[in-house]
């Protein structure tokens, strides 16, 4: 099986070099060339373009910023996947993007007798590294079946949820529960604080009961060390949140506590830290 | 030792009992009379008043709904803990009640030569029956030392936080996170049933990652099951919030989240949803 790997980012870079130390034969693509240096140095084949890596694939993995860039890459003109790829073969986007787009990239693929799945990640560059990355998928289950010894060696937590759009559904969902735990987590903290209590205390006794989470835990540790190094990026949880609410939007339901996270970490961007992991969220506080 | 136990409701009955079974003394109060009938069938001994429950005690617990009743039961002229007390005594107040008062309490108990200690607990009545509650002790540490053997008979998960006050506190952060974590379950879940996914899937895939929580597996699951018995009632939630909020004000703090979650149970108990559980919260959104 022959794999085309587009987009060798921060989560994209270690995914692909997992699956060429698996054996795959795989064709790299990166908007900045030079990212395929590694892949290439281990075995994988450069091309000029996203058209040109899905000309000789059996499958596509896509693995972008936003939807804007997973739509440039499939679609533009001559250059682009739809461009290249062949009847039969099956597109992979592991992007977080929006649903309804996601659905519609579904249909325009599935014209051309492509298939698509939307299987977003959650796990962060040390799950891409490790290859123990959660992957909520959406799509047909016969092309889950097909994709999932790809998946298998990516990540450690698979699951297909759903139809088309329903992996990014998921993963909105997750990023919903991911920030507004992350306002009362902040909250705890600098209620502490400002009781003089100790943060690492706070911490102790509260993962003992209802009020543990793994952000508690890890997050509020990070907080707690004045460690803002990103797990995960205050600018890409804003991304997801964008599409959340989006999403939510033409729902026609109202989701006021994402709103008001969406609102914390704009602050922290306007403050030059939206560099930081999303526990940075605390200097919205103290 | 001689243990006067004030507050015989839904957490003060199985804790009683729980002291009377591992064969301390117990006198028993309770401000409706017919509630003491269980322990005293246990063997506990019934007075008329908190003034004369202290009189014959070396330790009073109190176990009450909110600051005013804690107040009244230790200061009500001639029939409050106050009125009968002995010198060397110790007062344990294992209510969730304000740290502000909770630290002029101890000031007032003081000046008789009675120590105190602020000891609110999570586990809801489960916890309670079971002996397992997470106690969290404010006070002096001799006096921690003293009350320690009775908190075993209590709880499973004790510890001593910091000064008075302290345990109060730490316990609005626990409810801190517990109603933000609240709002973000809900809106993932309504995001969720908006885009036609599975409450269940959602809960399995996102119990495996970064928005994993204590309130995602068990009170997901019961908003899942259509399941509202209240683990914690929303009533007593709001209780807490007005404790966080108030103390929070008063510390110059701004807690955007929790005056949200308030707002959101506010509107639960509005459609009469008051004594459901917390997972009612579910209701503002379908």
């Amino acid at each position: 099986m022959h794999i085309a790997f587009l987009g060798l980012g921060i989560m994209g870079q270690p995914m692909v070099m997992n699956l060429i130390q698996a054996g795959y034969t795989v064709t790299v693509w990166n908007r900045s060339p030079h990212k395929t240096t590694e892949a290439c140095t281990a075995g994988a084949i450069k091309a000029e373009h996203p058209a040109a890596a899905a000309a000789g694939a059996d499958v596509v993995l896509t693995m972008l910023t936003d939807t804007p860039d997973v739509e440039a890459v499939l679609f533009t003109e001559e250059t682009g996947v739809s461009a290249g790829v062949r009847a039969g073969s099956l597109v992979i986007d592991m992007s977080t993007i929006n649903p309804d787009d996601t659905r519609v990239f579904h249909q325009r693929l599935s014209k051309q007798g492509v298939q698509m799945l939307d299987a977003p990640v959650s796990g962060g560059d040390v799950g891409a590294a490790a290859g123990t990355l959660s992957i909520m998928v959406g799509g047909d289950a016969a092309a889950f079946a097909k994709a999932l010894p790809i998946f298998e060696i990516l990540g450690s937590r698979i699951t297909h949820v759903g139809p088309s759009g329903a992996g990014q559904v998921i993963k909105a969902c997750n990023q919903v529960c991911c920030a507004v735990n992350m306002v009362g987590l902040c909250e705890a903290l600098a209620l502490a604080k400002a009781s003089g209590l100790d943060g690492q205390v706070v911490l102790d006794v509260l993962s003992g009961g209802a009020a543990q989470s793994w952000a508690l835990e890890h997050l509020g540790a990070a907080i707690v060390a004045d460690n803002f190094d990103p797990g995960f990026m205050v600018d890409l949880m804003q991304k997801d949140l964008g599409i959340v609410l989006n999403t939510s939007t033409d729902a026609g339901l109202s989701l006021p506590g994402v709103s008001l996270a969406h609102q914390q970490f704009g602050m922290v961007q306007e403050n030059g830290a939206g560099t930081s992991g999303t526990q940075a969220m605390i200097h919205c506080y103290y």
